[in-house]
């Protein structure tokens, strides 16, 4: 029984805070300490009182004691693991991501990785998470840090310039869903139960939500061949915009049918490895219009929907059946234990680039395979990815570096080349300019 | 007095052909033979007559006999000096490269190096000049052969592949046009006469037509605060519409007033070198519509006006003032001169790299300056350019290799990846396909 | 039960195949057929014999069958996994490797891997691993080849250079006695039992018997603070000559104080993972004379007892107790448990560099840690390597590949540019060269 | 006319000072001050009077005034150009740069360059060169430094280091000696006068002292055909040690047979381009002892020497004949001239690599041909060099970046890696720590 001092920062979050605590209900092999900050202070204590809820189902004794702290670092002092999940700035800060582009044509399916959405979130975040990377040195500097929060190689890398030492790492969920569509696949390929994900074995290259496949397996078996035919296969994109706007009615926002992910396949080589609402925003061949991507199953989260999502969250009432404890499908714990020893995970993982991807620079925040041991994270080499691909990924490499460099270096014309240089900026420069001017404006009023 | 043997190939060429004479008409220190090839048999034996008129102007003896050649092998045999200007196919092939991809709504300014067109004109020119490669490798072996002809990359890049110890360079008079706008400049900075495009030392680096300079300056003064200055004044960029519509009555359609060239230097640092219609097809944030690129002076050269002029050049009668020789801008003769031993040429050119742009592939081929002296060239290093230029440069450059790579493999999907990279082509991967397969179909026709 | 076919190149030899059968007879969840080929077919013939016997004791049935088989195409039809242990050439190959270059005061202790030695029993080496590369495309392309022939680094490299598409790895048991040797120190440091090899965790980095720990740890606890306080530490470095003397005396040839590995642990800041008289060839710094690396614990073996050893295998007979199987500790079976599927393993291994090592050549067999799963192997990145350390095994891997090419090349001038820059050698140039013309005659003798 | 100012630092040094003075007072279209500082103040006055008489010879009016300056700051203030030719400390620090090594069998011809006395020298250079940057930065930022003080790349890379935009460059006349015996070889190949120097055109790369030519040519000519014809000659080589002796003899110690130059080319492919006794210091096959270095006709220059000759030169007497003006074989004004505008130079130069050398560190000293013109000097790329003498030079790089980090970090361990790394470093690890340690200290005693 391990006993360790969880602290979450973003602790008043409705999913990210219940869905770990569940998680840790069922580990019984963790006990300890978890301690909840969160500007909303209100939030923090609500699930405090939730939290202790979840750790009472099934046990005669909790394993786990839930406290919210109103101090960030009386949270963190101490913690051995801190677990960011947080929104930078009011949900109305997603006003200026998603809804004044789209004033100058510019569609953006989900708006908080890359684009001009992307881009102004990860400068509402960056200051953020520049605190939290001092306040962890100074009061926890030898915890793992596991951030959640989007735009995820843009935060996470904030951590590490502003603080080398920190161990970190970026999890994302983006990837399952790829084994999951493999494994379904996989199913009716060899007349078999359809298996678990994590039987699908995948060579994932890439950034985060921008991340790719060069080689797939399961049992020892290459998939590939399969998936190369499946995607030549003209019948596998018929035209799915019944079944988009049927997601809009029902508001399933967050389903894909990987339309996008194999077309790039078929055309370049390797998988697509995130949803195609990820993939298409750091492409300038899809987001045209929206009779466009419906046609590929996809659809894009309205800024309303979010605002809507966000109050009820606030004034959600749980019963007990929300928050009885099973097992999700995220890998949180998973990763806790695997670095306190309890067995080796191998899975993927977004990390600094120490040369798992050779042709990205050093230092970036990449997302790889690699394999979590005791107190350590070791990434794996992927297979050689199509030279195409690469070649997309290292131009958004480029940007990203770019606008993480400027900030650091207060250079206003370097964040506006990074703009600039985003896929999704397909306006004249005089237009690019007005609508970056724009942006910036309107963020500064929430701040 | 040197005694040479060039062969020209393309020698009916009314234009380059002409011109070249001309200037050795003028160089007294040379002398020899010219031998014209073509497969406009008829052509060459015209420039032949015209040819051998030219050199009897203002001299008791030519100091060059024009011969037409009817075969190639013959015209190259033993050859100091091979020029090609060459068109890859009839005229008719540009309404491939021009015509088909406008209704996509793929607006283009010139078409003959990047983009659709310039990729289309690729595929054709790169068998002709792999044909060639091999002849002068057979036939002579040590010539110097300098490439005038269009796509410059594509072609030069072509003949070092085919036959890797080809001395070669490729000459355009884009930078000259950039040294010339900053002599204007001058001439009003430091109220002086305007001094020659010489006396303006560029740095010059990036691929042909997509070049830029990290550095100017005229007798030892740093012209960049100057420019910088300039970049910056939004007086330079009012509205050239009046200015565009005139051109396009007078058909003027080489005029470049620089101001995309400049406002590249404003955002990205670095100031653009070659003419505006040039410079727009290499990023996507100009060719959106006709109207939108008046306002920077910029027009499109027409379809129609090509065919016609085709016609004209082809049926045009030659009076004595038409051939009278006066010493054009063009720096071939010079070049000729200098590799001869008579006297060292620093000035820009396009040769395989080999670390004078060390952030490119070897191989590729580049534009910087070089030192031309005897029997060799020296590319020179550029200082250092600014790292967005750089970035946009080796989008260009990988989408280059990828297409030469391509069809050296014969793999037609890497063609079709190339297409797809290129700046221009931001249709749906379905209708890239589409306008793809038509163009290549149609081209098919004129072989 | 997973059912394989093995097929053993070297199949005669005593020590690798008898070592084999043994911890396969053990491995219960294996069996299947295992055929021996080796150009002495006595040799083979005796082992089958041998071999019969190891899978029969305590045992109602063989789990495996054991063939000699006397050619080599069929030995391999259709293996699963080829075992490589060979000897290239007569023992007498071993007189020019070790004493003519003694002649020219050159010292090794071993002579096998690097130096005249090594380099001499590669380049009788490469030819032979070049038509079993051959053999193996022909009959049995998936087999996975696991080498266990020195010079590991070139026989592996030849392999793959030779074939692209094989599946091999190199197996050296070397790091362990590393491993061994902190498992020890562990013992004192923490007054605990001496933990298993297995788990002290280490970051290997570097080329075959030339390898460096960058890292090390055990159940968490990063050891590095400990060894580096131990090497620090004069009396570590106690003068061990007796040792020496008395292991000369008992011909214990293969014993390794660390004492090498520790200096430059204290120097450069990483621990040699490879046995002092593996280390001491790679550096210019110990190999001065006999009294001199007796100091440090390490000895030279002997030509003569090479040779008389080599005797005694040839006519030693095999009681029943030589033969019964109990565990070694390779790890061949383990390695080929984890390629069938039969749970992962995180061992070092010799495979070519995909980017584990980003400062040596891509392709170049590098030795570092790698995950091994169903039929795959992942390399992982080490941490950071000292700089001075990675300049000393860049110079080796320099030195390994200019070899390996000029062998493919035929180029002898470029063989001996790599002996020349072999730190052992430090003769005049007109030295090195008889040396080298002398050993090449002399090795001729025996082909 | 050009009016400049001039600051000589060590303008009390008999050799360089008075040398550039005489070429000055050549110049007739220069004119203006130069100032001379020397921590010797008396030397500077003495050579204020001095340069004051060459100014006068065959001139109504001298071009230059000379002024000797007691303060560092008075003498640097408003410099056009700065000229630094210093000994770091007194003579007798020589002992220990070439005696103490000696003790320990390590034999230098030189020792001012690399080698253990190389590097001791290079210890006690590098803090002086960090003053003079800081007071270059403070009162002539923006002056051209001209270095001749060995160790060349060392203290050239202490002014780049500490001051980023110093425009600097270092001379060293080491290559012209290679092209006069390649212009000396020209003229018995094609029966002719011996050009000058300057006509055999030289493709030089490497580090100073350590250079090598990838390419000769004599206009026009490929001479590496000859060059390489001559290298496989044995008669080249034959026993020069009579030549030696009678050198030592009539203490000629800087003269040079080339024969080492010469069997590098034989044997590597590219001609050693700098005096043999440079070349030997920088590999591991040469400075045994003295009789075998004889046998090349290289000697070693005598500590005892040293100090005599110093000694002469502080009392020597000068007559007119010595101060006599007439054109040494130096470059300096030369090199003046051209960064004036006074026309183009091209020369092998040594300045940081940003491109010239990709293989060797960017910001690191390198020596290759440059383009001198108005106030810019422009590297040129050299045709490629073979691998293994890169391999030579970049282990060179190496070590010189290790040792010149190490001191800017103060981290005295980097510099005895620095020193162990050495190739005249064959000790075992406590010699050479022993060595390292006498010298630390002994060097200490002259501060």
């Amino acid at each position: 029984m391990k006993n360790i001092n969880i602290c979450i920062i973003g602790g008043g979050s409705k999913q990210w805070a219940l869905t770990l605590m569940k998680d840790l209900s069922l580990a019984s092999d963790l006990s300890g300490l978890i301690r909840l900050y969160d500007i909303d202070q209100e939030a923090a204590i609500l699930n405090e009182h939730l939290g202790n809820r979840i750790f009472l189902f099934g046990k005669d004794k909790p394993n786990f004691e839930v406290k919210a702290i109103d101090n960030p670092e009386k949270a963190l002092a101490g913690a051995d693991f801190v677990i960011i999940s947080i929104e930078p700035g009011p949900i109305e800060n997603r006003h200026t991501d998603l809804e004044i582009p789209k004033k100058y044509g510019i569609l953006q399916t989900v708006g908080d990785t890359i684009g001009p959405g992307g881009i102004f979130r990860a400068l509402r975040s960056i200051p953020v998470f520049r605190e939290y990377a001092r306040l962890i040195k100074k009061n926890c500097p030898d915890a793992w840090v596991i951030n959640y929060t989007n735009p995820m190689t843009w935060c996470t890398n904030t951590l590490t310039r502003e603080f080398p030492q920190v161990k970190v790492l970026g999890c994302c969920h983006e990837v399952f869903g790829t084994q999951k569509f493999i494994a379904n696949k996989v199913s009716s390929w060899f007349d078999t139960e359809t298996p678990p994900r994590e039987e699908i074995k995948v060579d994932v290259f890439g950034v985060n939500h921008f991340t790719f496949l060069s080689g797939a397996s399961w049992k020892g078996i290459d998939l590939f061949p399969y998936l190369k035919e499946l995607a030549g296969d003209d019948n596998f994109y018929l035209d799915h915009t019944k079944e988009s706007l049927r997601r809009i009615k029902e508001e399933k926002w967050f389903e894909s049918d990987n339309l996008v992910a194999m077309e790039i396949m078929r055309i370049f080589g390797n998988l697509g490895a995130a949803g195609d609402r990820h993939l298409v925003e750091f492409m300038p061949w899809y987001l045209h219009d929206e009779s466009f991507i419906h046609r590929y199953g996809v659809i894009a989260t309205p800024y309303e929907w979010r605002v809507r999502r966000d109050k009820e969250k606030r004034t959600r009432f749980y019963e007990d059946k929300d928050l009885f404890p099973k097992a999700s499908e995220e890998e949180g714990v998973a990763i806790i234990k695997a670095l306190l020893g309890l067995g080796p995970l191998y899975t993927n993982v977004n990390v600094p680039n120490t040369g798992q991807i050779p042709w990205l620079p050093f230092g970036h925040i990449v997302e790889t395979n690699a394999f979590i041991t005791h107190n350590r994270i070791t990434p794996a080499i992927s297979s050689e990815g199509a030279s195409s691909v690469k070649e997309l990924i290292s131009h958004v490499g480029f940007e990203q570096k770019l606008l993480l460099d400027s900030v650091f270096e207060e250079n206003r014309e370097g964040i506006f080349q990074a703009f600039l240089l985003d896929s999704l900026i397909r306006l004249s420069l005089s237009e690019a300019r007005e609508l970056f001017d724009i942006m910036w404006r309107e963020q500064m009023l929430h701040y």
